[in-house]
């Protein structure tokens, strides 16, 4: 059970000033399903979403078939503060991400003038043809997100924001548009590299975590060579209770005859 | 729009020779959310699922609290033919997949004597802590997944199968595993490199998709220094019909002026 499940503070819609900002990313593509191309987008997402104070807090990925991006999208912008996608915005058959946004808030799919211009300035004469096109819609009433690197633009319907799949574009994507998310105190994180097994620990680790409901504690065993191990990740938003916390499991921990590295 | 929405062939439920077995993988950690880890077992998962003819059809990642991964989980189990849990089995206090199943499936989560027998014989006496147990306990009615590597079991309970997070880990339980699942036709799958802007292409690729509704083509664009580039996908589990889908694209690549390599 970790800090979040017992005081449900990250639970979307609560209030107050410790309201946790939340952020579901769907990322679309029968590529990443079947294992053919590997996504580097959501650890990307959850690190910098952390840094302006938003909690990547789900993550689907989910095939190139209309119905279900239609249904998840729609379930997942109601439960979370923001929604990303990534993938199926591209000139082909199987970029059908824009159209499926525009379905599910229930609006026409048509020429955006911006994006339009924007792709008749970037492409030479008669290179525009019907395929690219399809780049410069979008669901009506979206503003667009820029792309410095392709052009092809992305763009924002409400709480839902558009990306490419390609990671260098959706990353300067992502550069574009941060500056329209609010989010709320950033989670600081510490962590302690421990010569112990996760099981000689464990015991004491959770009298920790206990004790400072605030702080999330995780435990992520590793192996270097024939050296076991232990990352212990303590994270919370009030960092006073997160230097306090760190200080009461280094103690444990040379209780148990290690000394714990701060990295 | 892919083969896959044009025909509804891969809706789990479907009957008749074709039918697609499909899979979830739901992935617990916030480890992965915060992108603190990188998640490898997609990726692994798909492509050996597809290898025994059972298609990957989405992923979740979900966070360490326990209301999110029941409810997920219970949604998931119904949707698919296969659910597969990575992650939260080990001895620590946020490790609660395990538990969570059990509630899921509304069982007690009890010492399965099997596991609590492996984890004896590899423990030197004195070493089984009470941490370490919990790594012995299953939802009632459990049957075991063997690690070779590490011991802890993993279990399947109906058609959920429940991993461990750790790759090598998690590869080892999946061998041990897949004998017990029953799949579909395995997709084949042919890869052209085509040295033509996807914009280009996609017109033609539209029509070819058209003709060839039983295979997936996909379309991915690459850039290798300054060369820009596309790698289509086309993937069926009719061998015939991907071929002559195969011929029909690399006719239509070279009326555009390229030679497509087959990768």
């Amino acid at each position: 059970m970790t800090a979040e499940s017992d005081s449900n503070s990250v639970q979307p819609g609560a209030s107050g000033s410790n309201r946790v900002v939340t952020a579901c990313l769907l990322i679309i593509g029968n590529e990443i399903l079947s294992g053919r191309t590997k996504d580097a987008n959501l650890a990307f997402l959850g690190e910098n979403l952390n840094e302006i104070g938003v909690r990547l807090m789900e993550a689907r990925v989910v095939p190139d078939i209309e119905a279900v991006i239609v249904e998840t999208l729609n379930e997942v912008r109601g439960k979370f503060d923001y929604v990303f996608t990534t993938g199926g915005i591209g000139p082909t058959h199987d970029d059908i991400t824009s159209a499926c946004v525009a379905r599910a808030f229930g609006v026409p799919w048509s020429l955006h003038p911006e994006a339009h211009a924007l792709l008749k300035a970037h492409y030479a004469e008669g290179e525009l043809n019907e395929a690219r096109l399809r780049m410069a819609h979008t669901p009506e009433g979206a503003s667009l997100i820029e792309n410095p690197i392709s052009k092809a633009p992305g763009f924002q319907m409400e709480n839902v924001f558009v990306m490419a799949g390609i990671p260098r574009v959706m990353q300067a994507m992502f550069d574009s548009l941060k500056s329209r998310l609010t989010g709320g105190a950033p989670v600081r994180s510490v962590t302690l590299a421990v010569s112990l097994p996760e099981g000689g620990i464990a015991a004491g680790l959770g009298v920790a975590q206990n004790e400072f409901p605030e702080v999330e504690m995780g435990s992520y065993p590793y192996r270097t060579g024939d050296r076991f191990g232990v990352r212990l990740v303590l994270r919370s938003v009030d960092e006073e209770r997160l230097e306090a916390a760190v200080e009461a499991v280094t103690a444990m921990i040379r209780g148990l005859g290690d000394e714990p590295e701060r990295e």
